[in-house]
């Protein structure tokens, strides 16, 4: 911990050197990413935080981290003996980072961060913290850099072409979807920093990020070229080809920085400010027009073409494979074996890692025994790590990244003797993952008008989760993708056909059990009436919902006739991949009920 | 339509004296109400068509009028030899009455407009299709009222107090409230002009509209002093003598246009451009800063106190004994007497007219037979009025203004054989009332995220209903009441324990048959968990679902004990005001099935 308090003072002696009174070191990459590689967890160095999420504050007498309810008790144990001051997000009285520096600047003083690392949207929050007062913004220096001397090179993992016979549209097709909304919005150039968009416009994919398929890029279009900063290393000559075929220019990774101050003035450049880092908006002339709009390519890459569709659906039937296959040998040998929440992903792992063309895991496989899997975003480790034993539930959420496709899927499995109580929420749970995967809808719906369907089970015994009920997925890439998402809070995202989403209803009773079912759903055109086009979900998870936690009498005869037909496509796809042992043990675990 | 031609003719004269170019004769009265009274029928009065919704514009040259859907064919007929060209709103290539003046209109001419019967948003909508060019506004001729030589007066009926016993909180109070919400967002005036917020604000009601017991009238609220402007006329001593008690200054009607020329520069003014009127805006200074926001009463007035929904439940009653009455008469005499949609309609009125506390009804009532019924906003008059047999549907959607507050119902009547179809329909309309009705929610919930359990079953079978399935209802007010609403397109505003909302799918097959069941719920605060403040419905609507349109198979046992227990409510509620052959009758139609 003492390294952390000669951290935060090798930082302020810099700060002080560049004249910044207070420095930002958040949770990010350049590319706005979910998750990030090795080398961007500057806050992790500075802070001793290890969290995903957290944002540190650094003024000349103060330190400050915030984090969110998820991290709280983490946090605090992490921060002991550090000279860093825990704020709590969401709690009464505890100012946002915002409101904090909004607070401590004075008129005239400067704040200081990577420009790379903050988006063009926070930036433009805190400068609204700063009321009437002059505020200088210094957005040139990654400080921490120079006292992390041990940091972590840039990753260098090679591009690989994703063949269309998996991604099913050329890149041709792609840019000329792409400029006609460009042409449509008036725009002359667009800047693209999202590492899926870039990934899924040119079909290729990378391996920088862990369990993200991508490449560290950056991309700008306009009517006469296609540029793609990536470091050149990471280009093969076979992919050097195809680049060159389709005309696409390579430049070096930063150079974009320069590049953009050679905008032309009279140029309307589209770029999202969510995603793209405030250095490069920064960088452009300042009589450019810019036209703030999510990137095109964000709604096309949601919206799967039917090639994309039936590659995830064969992607899915492996992945069922594997966790039935797991399934088994986790009812079989739960009383006969040790087995822990760590050794049982890693057996799950396995599973998958049987198939040729699986590459990683989609994201870090959560395995939470018994009170673990309340916490949801619970991630077993050495400490935590929980035996289990042959009672109650596990609950493993996870997923694959094949060639044809990546999956999400959670099961929560029933591994002996539980309660009532924990019978019926495990029912209640899923009723409502039934009573949304059967729903028929008009075109023009949002998520937000669909969440009560999977909600309401559970409402009515007066539990709720705390969080989503689905979200979208990419086509080998990121777990989790825009722009629709199935929540009660509003996302004016109308559904279309071709997305796909999770259906992951919930119940998280703190200190004593979790559950959680999740399939991945389609959106699919049913029939067109005289009132307007109807739209269904066909769900492509194929893995049994382990009858052993489902008390029948709850269900009603439509949601008994759903499941049972569920389960009846489960055995056909999964039953020609296993033994005879497995075979017969899962037409018991697809009986009708 | 001779006397429409010469109409036109003597308005271009007036336009061209004034200098205006195009003029613009809306719907509306002073105040944005949704229904007006008969003096503010300018639209009417200058194009022969008298749907509920229009627009004319009228240039040197050419005369349109604007309407929606609901009033296509009604507006053709009525527009037949006019010299006016119906524009239909929402076809295809159809400009809107925006687009068509922001086109007709070039630089440096003048549009012209009654200023009082615009709100400061259509104005300003309309000035946003101009683009660039320069166009004069002149806002202050009426020029229809010079060519319209019988304009019936403004309405003078007079003002009453509602009681305190009847509307559960004083005005002081109410004031105090509406001062706190104008202190928290630093504003020194607010100006009220909706009839609505004005009646609920000061206890008062009137009968200026018909339906609608309000009286027209201004509001201007500043720390000091509190101004009502209305015709002096309508005020008795004894309300005279209530006014000066609460220090509340009245000034005539029209005054408040020269009064707030007077407002001090200074001042920050609130107002809902929605519903305040051009003319008062613009007769604002120029320096004023105006607050653009939701009149605080609205939401205010949407949440019912205790003793009016104890005063609600009671008129509930009232209306449900009508009701049931009028149902236990159609039944019984459908045979055997000639009964027509208006005589029927006249029938339940009747049986409202039996309780001395009532008013008038809260609505042009709607009695539709067969495929009547199919079309949303049916109204019979002389040439359409269908005589009932005893067979198929009549829908009857109905409300009364009582003294203890309004109610709004629909019931669908079976008259005698149906087929199946219309059976299967009815039950689905049933489905999606119950399913509405049942759920349990967490505050934070909008209409948006549940109008789709009252969707689902019409949606199952690819039938919709191109409106709203809920609406808040007034207190003796406007039976169309926000700011919330059930629907599936988006609307922010969080269900507050005290609304009042109707429950009212349908199914409308055009040409065969429209069914429509409508209950009110209040919106109630159930138990609170650890998981947050959890919400249900209480409904309040006390009339028998017509159990011979009801397929008992298509419900499940939820929906049949939900619905068994509502008519055991309507029973216990109903029968004590029914005769001995009613109470039988009503028996069986409550009976459990």
């Amino acid at each position: 911990m003492s390294n952390i308090r000669e951290r935060i003072i090798k930082l302020r002696k810099l700060m002080k050197e560049k004249g910044i009174d207070i420095y930002i070191v958040p949770s990010s990459d350049y590319h706005q990413s979910e998750y990030v590689g090795e080398h961007f967890k500057s806050r992790e160095f500075i802070s001793g935080f290890t969290g995903s999420a957290g944002t540190v504050v650094v003024t000349e007498n103060e330190a400050g981290l915030w984090t969110d309810g998820r991290y709280f008790i983490q946090a605090e144990k992490q921060l002991e003996e550090s000279p860093i001051t825990l704020f709590k997000m969401g709690e009464e009285n505890v100012p946002t980072f915002i409101e904090y520096i909004g607070k401590s600047l004075k008129d005239g003083q400067c704040l200081g961060f990577d420009g790379k690392v903050l988006s063009v949207k926070n930036v433009l929050d805190i400068k609204n913290g700063f009321g009437k007062k002059e505020i200088k913004l210094e957005d040139r220096y990654d400080l921490v850099n120079e006292i992390w001397s041990d940091r972590p090179a840039l990753p260098k993992s090679n591009v690989f072409i994703l063949d269309e016979k998996y991604c099913g549209e050329s890149f041709e097709s792609k840019i000329k979807r792409i400029r006609e909304k460009m042409s449509n919005l008036s725009v002359d150039r667009h800047i693209l920093t999202s590492l899926d968009d870039i990934a899924w416009l040119y079909n290729i994919r990378g391996r920088d990020i862990k369990n993200n398929p991508v490449s560290l890029s950056y991309t700008m279009i306009s009517i006469q070229e296609i540029i793609l900063y990536i470091d050149k290393n990471k280009i093969t000559e076979e992919v050097e080809k195809y680049f060159i075929d389709k005309n696409i220019k390579i430049k070096d990774y930063f150079s974009i920085y320069e590049e953009v101050k050679n905008i032309p003035e009279k140029d309307k450049v589209l770029l999202d400010i969510n995603k793209v880092n405030y250095l490069i908006y920064n960088s452009i002339p300042a009589g450019t027009e810019i036209i703030d709009k999510p990137n095109p390519s964000t709604l096309m890459k949601a919206c799967k073409n039917d090639i994309e569709l039936e590659n995830l659906k064969n992607a899915h039937i492996k992945d069922g494979v594997a966790v039935t296959k797991f399934m088994y040998w986790l009812k079989k040998n739960i009383k006969s074996q040790e087995i822990t929440e760590i050794s049982a992903a890693e057996k799950l792992e396995s599973f998958r890692r049987e198939w040729e063309d699986y590459l990683e895991p989609s994201f870090n496989t959560i395995s939470a025994y018994e009170a673990n899997a309340a916490m949801m975003h619970y991630s077993a480790n050495k400490d935590s790590n929980s035996k289990l034993a042959p009672r109650n539930l596990l609950l493993v959420d996870s997923g694959g990244q094949y060639i044809d496709g990546t999956t999400d899927i959670t099961r929560t499995f029933v591994l002996g003797e539980c309660g009532d109580e924990i019978k019926e929420h495990f029912t209640l749970v899923l009723k409502g993952m039934l009573s949304l995967s059967k729903i028929k809808f008009l075109y023009g719906v949002t998520g937000t008008n669909l969440d009560i369907l999977a909600r309401q089970p559970v409402w009515s015994r007066g539990i709720d989760y705390k969080c989503g009920t689905g979200h979208g997925v990419g086509f080998l890439l990121n777990v989790h993708e825009g722009p629709h998402s199935i929540r009660w809070q509003y996302n004016p995202q109308v559904l279309e056909a071709g997305m796909t989403v999770t259906n992951e209803p919930g119940v998280y009773i703190q200190g004593s059990h979790g559950i959680r079912l999740e399939n991945e759903l389609i959106v699919r055109n049913a029939e067109k009436t005289n009132f307007g086009q109807f739209m269904v979900f066909e769900t492509m998870t194929y893995a049994p919902l382990d009858l052993d936690g489902v008390v029948s009498e709850l269900l009603n005869e439509e949601e008994k006739e759903f499941l049972n037909d569920y389960h009846q496509m489960v055995f056909e796809k999964i039953s020609p991949f296993l033994n005879e042992e497995e075979k017969n043990w899962l037409k018991t675990y697809t009986k009708k009920i």
